[in-house]
């Protein structure tokens, strides 16, 4: 990706969250990182103004905000403040912030799922529009090579007509009540009140955005049973969801946090007239692909079977494994294209990534599934 | 299991289907040989009395006959005759055949989905009981040593309270119109008159009972949707289940027909509050093993990690890879193990395998997949 | 296998060892079982008159002689006796026992390595050519589907030129004193007198015999070191080898008895100038083929994309495994063929197997192993 | 790893190669860069002034240097000036370019193997251990948890007493004349006097390497045989070595680059008395672990199995996979520990690096196996 950046310099940007015993900030700083497209110059990376500063000052940063209202109001007034926001706090505060930053006038690049209600997230929307500002959301896995891949292989028609989409994201660490041990991450997660939905919001939304953008299909109604399997949890740790796509193609969703074999097993197999499709995000550098009626092929990312949009996001050559930091890095990275196009006034080409739209259905798609699984898992419409 | 028979002699058999062109016929004789505990010595093969002639020399059989009415009457009315009738023609026969042969006083043994409509199988299930006969079904995959042993844990408690069952199989074999070709195999396994069900009668039904042999559940209700993919097709290939158990579990069984990248893809996991396991049928040899918090352990069939269920049906030693045909013949191994202990007014033992009773069940089970899907999805719930 | 039967009838069959406690003799019986192309008749099972009558009447066989003199001169005065007689005792004595029934005008299906001394190989050799009887040796690996597949790859010039040969056989039985145990199986096998070699005579001639069937290539000499890794033991238990082929091609052949996390892992690479192949004996049914600069291939078993050579070992469809003893029974088909062609005298077609040529060369691979390692690891020519 | 920073600041570093067209430098730079440690100030990246600057510019870089004297010249002038240097030229060039940085005061970064003669690598150890100096040699694998993981094994006595050491990197980039086509980096792999060694040299010191970094056996003899098959190259392209280390274990080494069917397959199996573990760079996070006579486990890097060796250089959670730039960057940031730890006279703890000591060792295996071959293959023994 180093080759990729076609505009000169670095993005100026700021972190809000991502401060102390969280997980999800440092991934992005390293992703951030990578391909030195960005500068991180800027943050209010704790909800206590004491954790912010301890937290900014471990990480060597040069302007530390007690809260992300003083770090607007602060950014916005200096003639080198940041251009983006990064938004990595729990999920009940990405519309306050992202609200914040977006009147502000800075770009916004936001952890999902984007909003808890969907209301927000079209408020969110309507508010980037009218001020002519990228709104980013980071769903990582559309960024590996393979699902890059994978969905220029669909769009071209290798696969002839969808017609079966399975997907999976199984993981085992809240199979315990992990959360009753005071683990910063397990507490927030399964707090209704912060993160919305349990296991549907935190993985299950990934799992419908992988199937989304590799299938580019809409859905149409589904049917969804969420569970709540450990003992004394408020929030679903399990969900399963019949799918039915605009166009007939059908699907399964699974979704847990209490499957003890799975760490992180996102997975999705999709099923066409004229072949299929298998990745596996905890293999990401092989795509494995079947012609109808041949043998299945194992395509390895930067390999000369790779297409263009595999290739974009492709750093390394084939068999030196890129993994979960690379392709945060280059979901970063398109950003970061995009936005210095922005800047100088050029064309971002390919850069690609997806943005509050794909935000947006993603939460309707979760208040879909918990809709329907509150009326005993009833088939449920998605609204357009 | 050259060791385990504990009585002498072999089991005096007849076989009903299973002459030209047919796969499962040679999969049955197969596996009677495999361990020497049968004598194939009358059938009826065909449908047609040519045929049937045919395909009897060619198997060097003793005794041929032209219609299996002729061979229930004929054998029954020898001393020599046949003890057992294995059945494996097209579904919409199982019912008349077995009625038949149990009517003359032999054992049945029937190829799944045991018949198409419950009250057939019902009517059989009192028959058997009335006369005092074993009625075993060919749900061959519950005799593979991996799956025996899996519900051996199950029922040890190895994986505390059942959680969530994941179950699929898929194929590709007829993700094109086969049937329009004039193979044999996907003219009737197409043919709703025939078949039954499509996807759901023919695969749908051997991944249930998978799970239901492994974890010992019962189901509660489901919501399913049934899918004809392929132009022209009159029956499901495609078929997508949401499943509550009694008790509270809650699974998902997907099972096609018209999947590339699948060739006979039975797979299972099973996910408990203790602990996971996974098993795929074409690496049959090998269990995953997940207690919860620790590494994932691959217990290998015929090594010191098994349990007495897995060790009973497998025959040599670990590495060396037992196969279908191996766990078919278990399967008939614990028949005959069963029908000689009869036979010889001794115990059988820990001889297991599916009767009529599991076999009633599964239609049950594909009555209500049919009935929920007819409805657009909605749930449904088991009959007890 | 059933529909390659051409011509009529059973091979009527003997066997001598295979008795109590013995692993490999239920593996015959039941190889020549699988397809129904044999009657076993008679047999000396054992060393002891004794244990050989119990084994024979345990098995229900009609013939049952103290030793294998006794069963070779009375079988050979019989208007039905044996055809052929299957050795599978210890090494030490297949060239006796093979001898005394070559001399009685039978067929010989022997077990390996063939001999222990290359001396009696060649004498086994001349009778047998001299009688005109049939000396085949069941290298079994040779018959799995997937090698017979890679062997007409390899002939039609799929992979180039051959360049380089890695193959291994490694397993964890012997890795404790196991022989010291008392268990019948370690005991003959690691004692020098009975075994001939160690790691080397028991896999790694197998080991050898799969490079050398797949490739067709000829050694030209070699460098090993033999190893005795477990205390008290007195023969070889590991065994590395450097290969150099007649043509340039150079090989590496690692065997190993003692060798946690194998369990019978008998693998193959063979590298050519225009593509690679991959098999392991533990996922049999499945090929590894890459055309240089394209995708791996997954070739499976039963697919259309199998070659005739490995379609004529296969039996059910793609999905369906087979393993182990499906192959042993390939390889007693293929002979059985073989044997009824000559009795009917008419062409065997492609049958095809290893013969007693084979298992001089392989005795001499052994004894040039052992020579190299004798002298420190010095190569060693391989005599023609 | 952004936890493991104990000393604040970050290394002010400079690179000699890895301008345009080159593949390593861009890794190094990446790895550098991952955990924030250092900052790369000044280069001189190419062997031609104006690619040299052109490179610099598009990089970015402050100071841009013709040559790397000046560069030397010039750093060691400035108060400001670099720390330490990179050196990711090729082979040739290691010994000049090192031997100026350190006579100039500069710690060395430098890629392997670090000489193409052990003269020189002595004469460099020798240089830095009078000027106290810092020389570490980038064996970039040896840095991925799970490698650490199995040393720890190892060292704490979990395999027992090691017996056999299987390991091979096997590529297949070189199966065609790439050098002919003007491919830069097979250009100068490919010459003998800029790469000293083929695939000796380039890949099987890395495979050298990693069995000495998880055993830390030491070598005794070996005997070896180099190939060139690919028509008109003067190089090795695949090598195989017998091993014997001191102590009594013994080992296969294969190295090629010329193998179809291997992307980047680095591989190692220990064998121990008590038990044996696999690994393979392409799927890095796992570690397989066999304890004897117990099922194998699979030890997932990030989980509560690792041992804090291997915890050290691993960053995010289980099942989001790390690769080979995650791990290159571990071994920066350990260098990045040491050097700080120099700088404000601290302890740096566990940090731990290939070092000089270790580039020496790794040029004399190149250079015995280079000596065996040319013999014909004898074994030859290692000098102290």
């Amino acid at each position: 990706m180093e080759q990729a950046s076609i505009f000169p310099g670095r993005i100026r940007l700021g972190m809000v969250g991502g401060g102390e015993g969280a997980f999800i900030g440092a991934v992005h700083r390293h992703a951030a990182r990578f391909d030195d497209r960005y500068e991180l110059l800027a943050g209010a990376l704790s909800s206590s103004a004491e954790a912010s500063q301890r937290s900014g000052r471990a990480l060597g940063l040069e302007r530390i905000y007690d809260d992300y209202q003083q770090m607007a109001t602060a950014e916005s007034a200096r003639e080198d403040g940041i251009e983006a926001v990064c938004i990595v706090t729990p999920n009940h505060m990405h519309a306050p912030v992202a609200r914040a930053f977006l009147e502000a006038g800075m770009h916004v690049i936001c952890d999902k799922p984007v909003t808890i209600h969907s209301e927000d997230a079209r408020m969110l929307k309507a508010l980037a529009e009218e001020r002519g500002l990228l709104f980013a959301v980071t769903h990582n896995y559309s960024a590996y090579p393979m699902v890059r891949h994978a969905q220029q292989m669909v769009r071209e028609g290798a696969l002839g007509d969808i017609r079966v989409v399975q997907v999976q994201y199984a993981q085992d660490w809240l199979a315990a009540p992990l959360e009753q041990s005071g683990q910063k991450q397990a507490a927030w997660r399964t707090d209704p009140a912060k993160a919305g939905g349990g296991a549907i919001g935190d993985i299950g939304s990934h799992a419908w955005q992988l199937a989304d953008t590799i299938t580019g299909l809409r859905l149409e109604s589904l049917a969804a049973q969420l569970s709540s399997f450990v003992p004394g949890r408020v929030i679903d740790d399990d969900v399963q969801v019949l799918l039915r796509y605009k166009g007939g193609a059908r699907g399964m969703l699974w979704a847990s946090q209490v499957a003890p074999g799975c760490t992180n097993e996102l997975r999705i197999r999709v099923v066409g007239s004229a072949g299929g499709i298998e990745w596996a995000q905890e293999q990401p550098n092989e795509l494995y692909w079947t012609p109808l009626g041949e043998p299945t092929r194992i395509v390895t990312r930067g390999s000369a079977a790779m297409n263009a949009a595999g290739a974009r996001t492709s750093r390394i050559p084939a068999g030196h494994p890129e993994g979960y930091i690379d392709a945060f890095g280059a979901l970063y990275s398109e950003i970061a294209t995009h936005l210095l196009a922005r800047r100088h006034g050029g064309d971002p080409g390919a850069a690609q990534f997806p943005t509050i739209d794909d935000g947006l259905r993603g939460v309707l798609f979760i208040e879909a599934v918990q809709a329907s699984s509150r009326t005993g898992g009833c088939w449920t419409s998605m609204p357009d």
